[in-house]
């Protein structure tokens, strides 16, 4: 706010006219009267990383924003889709940590978890895997103790009920499944916890890259259970950390 | 194969040429040389039921082909799709039962069940009761024994698994469920026999109409599942039929 | 747990042999063993209400199920998807308010509100506040706080900018709009907790019965957003209310 | 149910307190309740094929899985979805039949068919064989006589026709067919069997890879059709299979 | 071309200049100059109907263009998609036939056919024959001998196949079917004949209101088919008219 | 019709009795029989060509097939959906004309065109003459004369409508067009002959690979227009060339 | 300015510290900062009316925005989706004109006209004439001069070319039409001006409610084409009216 | 219209009959009759771009194309969707500049812009600046002011908003975005100019190809909003130029 305190007082001291103060305000960026979402990251925990969207940046407009977040102090930076070539041609410049299932990189280490409790993190299937490690590495990124269930999907349901201890005790959990996506409406049915649901592309024929997986989740008869895109991992992650940082407010 | 018969021979007596027989021949029904199937039910079971389709059909026309069916002996009559409407009506001049939850209409009774065992006929919910009971009925109709067990979806899978004695003793399971139509992959992945999975139009939103819950069958992950249309009760019952009377052949 | 012990206590005292032991174990419901939620509203909070999809049961239907949930003392009890006809019928043999708009019944009072903070809840325009009063009286029957804020769609983009104070002070935010779903987009931009996204069928031409709007905020380039079905103004009332009570755990 | 009587018989010997075997039971494997399928190719034939999907193991994995079953003496183990990159890495290592066509590998040699009768296998076209081997080498696999009948489409109807003699005689019938996918309801309109109808993604245009196949199987006007999804060869063969070894029950 | 003459004589005579004839020339409708089609029913053949697409236009409009054409001598006029209530209010001041099947209203009687041959219109349900009817009035309106063969869908081949005769000497066929659509596929397996196919929305569940009798359409792996919209009775009629009465051109 | 006839005088001869009559006559193939279509291309005229489906059969598969064609003296063969590559293989063993841009192989010289009148052939653009040209030639190949019309599109209508001559003159016209596909509907409105309509692939974003053609085409408010499926020139050739070919029948 | 003025010279003389300030300007509503559109109709032209959508409003909420209009001297105000039952209710309170065919309602008259040019409403058949009103009488009200010109769809282009003469003259086009939606195509080929194309829902079968003409638009080869929603009229006539108001700027 | 004069100068001179000038004009180009846009650009401005549409065209053909409009004295031209490898191919022939980005290649220097004012280009994200580059080029080309202002997506909406002085003061604003399309809609809600949308196909999983961007900007509830197809940005660009050169008509 000291932009807008500045003119103020500038106008204050007769410095300004008020037609100019009111010119001024009218350039002021919006963050500085409160419009805008500042810092998002610090109010979730003091410390957890800064987020790059990787895909359709280059490698050098990668390391660039690094730079600039470095400068800033940021120590943990989370780089999301980031090919393995990208990571190749970035290692001769910066030192960070390539995770290449996820396709995530990682500078600087993960910061201590300190949320409300455990985000679990299930797969129907193996090949949902690299979306899990997305959704997983985000969480860790942000401040949140992970575990990971991964190949437990419906149609071997002992394998799922066997680990009951671990969904009844989570905070919030992701169900990752494609194909038909049952994972999520059988977590819902058994769990006691708010559920975030992603769609995989994985599966083949009427499974529609994924089509299928969504509008089985979406209409999940179990409730507590909301959905984000297909494979979309880090949008998990992320809202899952958001909830496992809920505080008493207002 | 009498007709066939009848022309050679008359061929063989002198009574026709050859051309005449060619020309006779060409006319011929399909039936009598073999090139269609005969007596379907008949072959699942002496004296079960002949089925008529009511949709498209008026009352009047339904009670024409009955009376044609009964002057040749057949006891045990199905009608599917029948509207309340026109059960009324049909009843001034006939005797039979009305079920109005499966909108069906029997003539005569129930035949004995004679299959291989008990068709286990589940749904995810209780708006998928009118899809079972087109299902139940008709598979009863069509000589085996039913059991139900409705209203057990995946969001209170709990409810599902006190009844795994049911599952494992069923010899064919009729899995019945719309909105995200998880049902048949959980059962597939518990039973231990042929699943003939039915999507229902219930639901609402993002069902479309029954398309998610026939997508999410269709990918169903466990192995043993075979689908029939949405809402279609009567194709469910009389494939379960089917399986549920195979023997010996060849 | 108390079935399961008294089984085990009878055969520790004789009563019972090994084989009828893990007989009787079989048959055990399975919420005994723990593999099963119980009492889920209750661990949100010791008095808030159960709740009863009204959509496809008779009046009588859910007066007995209400019924038998007064038995249990269970104080408030909601009814969603009631339509006025059946609320009509059953209002002779029951006393509950009636909220048209929402299609919700509600037997008893609202409990105190006992959550992390506010429950904001946005319509992007006038026709969807039918979804939004059923998410907001979901959310107050489970215990919550609830702020409601309708017709602040982004084609007035000033309204919805003059409310910074209340989106900025929310616990939980829940997004509803037909047509291009574009708030869900916006509030995500702007707003600094989980939002859940309701698209709605409201619209005509190319917003498909709530299509375009569920696409729209599936692609939501903001991060924190998580979406339910279509209209399902209940799912994101219950979601919602379940993030506002996070605890920490384990 | 060893695990469980040990349990049961320490609690009764006094090693046990019944706290401690409640806690024990909790942890014990859903097998050994009995709520899940065990064994399941045992109890269609001793000696029938384990089955292991490829798609998405490395070649590493699948000789892991392979090497763990024949440590416990399984001989015939199929090998589905296996791309002849990974077949050619797993035969440095690994004694195994490639087929090509069907992609499907099988280590040990074909089990002697003792199913109730012949499973039929039949394609629209030439390009559906790959669909139809991976179908009829499953089959074969779990125990199943096999027959082949390729390129037998409806728009050369009298092909089709002059093979009633097998259509007839069939205990069960795989039709495979892209395009239209009409291959399904003619057959469905001549055989006296069980079909399983396998859509494929051969076609072009207005094809959709597989959907018109698929919408026109599901709306098929013939009783006793069920479907699997697109492509799914290896769904068509196991339910095919299933129903070729059907046994009275109960 | 009067009118253009006209035009030009007047040039030549002196009565115009270059440039008024250039002006006059523009304003001259199209039809004159011969870029557009003039009296394409009398091509067809002289005394044919006129046809009046009764949809969207009110009892009094079609009065007013039936009026106008039998002021031109027009003898046979065809008013296609006529309700019923449409036909009883113009029944009260116009002498006509009304098909209440088809909603087809006749005014005058039927032409004597001149075309090539018999144009034969088949359907695969009882529920197609509206739809036929339409077909099969407009060509008859139009000047062909037709002939119905209805209710000959594939589940029942044999049915079909006892029909070779009418198939074989048929000049155009209309092939009508709705659910799965596979009739077209079978009969372009069959005839040797242009076929005009139609798909109906008759049907449920995933038939879509027509769409998989369309694709199925669309992808018939026959040769010689040609598809008109879904319920488009009128343009099968019409194009299937037109081809029947091809002659020698050029 | 020799086969049957044998057997008949075999009987009448009595060298048969009528039993093995009867079960000769059930192997006896459908086409004796009448059933099937034999020789269609021969029906159209004599020295037409016959035509190879190449997609999905290798070089070897299609010399194999030519082969055999060549020993029964057909003269003229058409291979559609031939790639350059496999034309390559051909070439070294077979003497054959290639047209790259139609991917068409062509045996022996193309016939006299002896239809009623001109089929022609126009396209909106220049993407669509690879299916034009397949059209083209497999009208040409079939004994049609064939003008070619190409990139006449509704977007430049003078350049169409300077082309009316040609449109009034034809005999049937191929109507092939991407994007919007509005061609069809502008040439049913101006042409006087039987249109096949050809949606193609081509076009980007909302042509969604043919469907926004498709659509378009099947919705032309334009009578005489049938469609046939998205980028099937062969089937719109076919079809085109029966229809030229059309002759006064029973 | 007044309020944000307001306060700063409050500022300045004392009245208000400087963090008293910067509170009042968070609360200061936007339009005041600048940040938001005012008065966009009296952009376009003084005099104009103001639009109320009336879908989705009673009568008594239409009838309390319109007598605050009027109280802010709005002379001219139009409301849209106004159905008759609600305008017969608010014709007992307020005097206004109502157009049935385009369900629009008219307080005030109509303003004179005063853009740059002619705006010009053609649709493709009599069926668009609805939508086409409500375009044409937005634009109206919007101060615009309109010519309409109904049922010149493509089916009959002669009917289209003459015309010429208004469709060169005019200064934006409006092209309604549904089916096939051709007409943007072809005007877009004959036109030089900015064309706005309104799919409509008319047309039946593959027409899709629309999708088609929408998608048949939106691949308009034609340059200078843009298209609103199925069936919006409204925000046709609207933007119409923008560009034919446009004026140099800057 | 020189050709037209010419024959009737001749008729008139008596050197052509009325006949043989009839005959004459029925094979006049319609150009000349006035019944085709002519020199579109030209009337926008004169010295303003031709067009070449790249895509489907050989270097050599557009090198073609190019010379001959040189010849014409055509000084600017404009190449679209030209790839890399082509302009490789014809800079060895050609002197031009190639925009990589937006695969245009541009003959000639940029017009000086002489439009009603600027136009702007804003796009959501990074990955939509090739479809934004094309759009401001085709404007440039055509002689109008662009201003770009690139990744200012609703998700950080204050970016967009301290833009507002070049929103306000823009003549034409084109809104290209992928994913979920809102800028559309908030752009819509916050200027007072015609906006002409882009959807484009940036975005992963429901993006659906651009499918989710269109649906949503089909359904903005802002007024004033027009669409082009996915990725479009040559033909925003172009109705933007129409748009900026409005002037009083008739």
């Amino acid at each position: 706010m000291n932009e807008v305190k500045t003119i103020l007082t500038a106008l204050k001291e007769g410095k300004l006219t008020v037609d100019e103060a009111v010119h001024q305000l009218k350039l002021q960026p919006f963050e500085d009267l409160g419009y805008a979402k500042v810092d998002l990251h610090r109010k979730v925990r003091q410390g957890t990383a800064e987020v790059i969207y990787g895909a359709g940046k280059t490698a050098e407009q990668i390391l660039g924003i690094v730079g600039k977040m470095q400068e800033n102090e940021q120590k943990t930076i989370l780089i999301t889709r980031l090919s393995p070539e990208k990571a190749e041609m970035m290692k001769k410049e910066l030192t960070f940590t390539y995770h290449p299932t996820a396709q995530l990189g990682l500078v600087g280490s993960l910061p201590c978890p300190d949320g409300l409790g455990t985000i679990l993190v299930m797969t129907g299937g193996t090949s949902d895997i690299p979306i899990a490690e997305e959704a997983a590495l985000t969480a860790e990124a942000l401040g949140n103790r992970v575990q990971r269930l991964y190949d437990v999907g419906v149609s071997g349901i002992h394998r799922l009920l066997s680990h009951m201890e671990e969904i009844m005790s989570a905070s919030v959990i992701i169900a990752i499944a494609g194909m038909e996506g049952a994972l999520a409406s059988v977590i819902g049915g058994l769990a006691d916890c708010p559920i975030i649901a992603v769609p995989t592309s994985v599966g083949y024929g009427a499974a529609f890259e994924g089509m299928a997986a969504l509008l089985s989740m979406l209409n999940s008869c179990a409730s507590g259970v909301g959905l984000v895109n297909i494979d979309n991992g880090f949008g998990a992650g992320y809202l899952a950390a958001m909830i496992n940082h809920m505080e008493a407010k207002g």
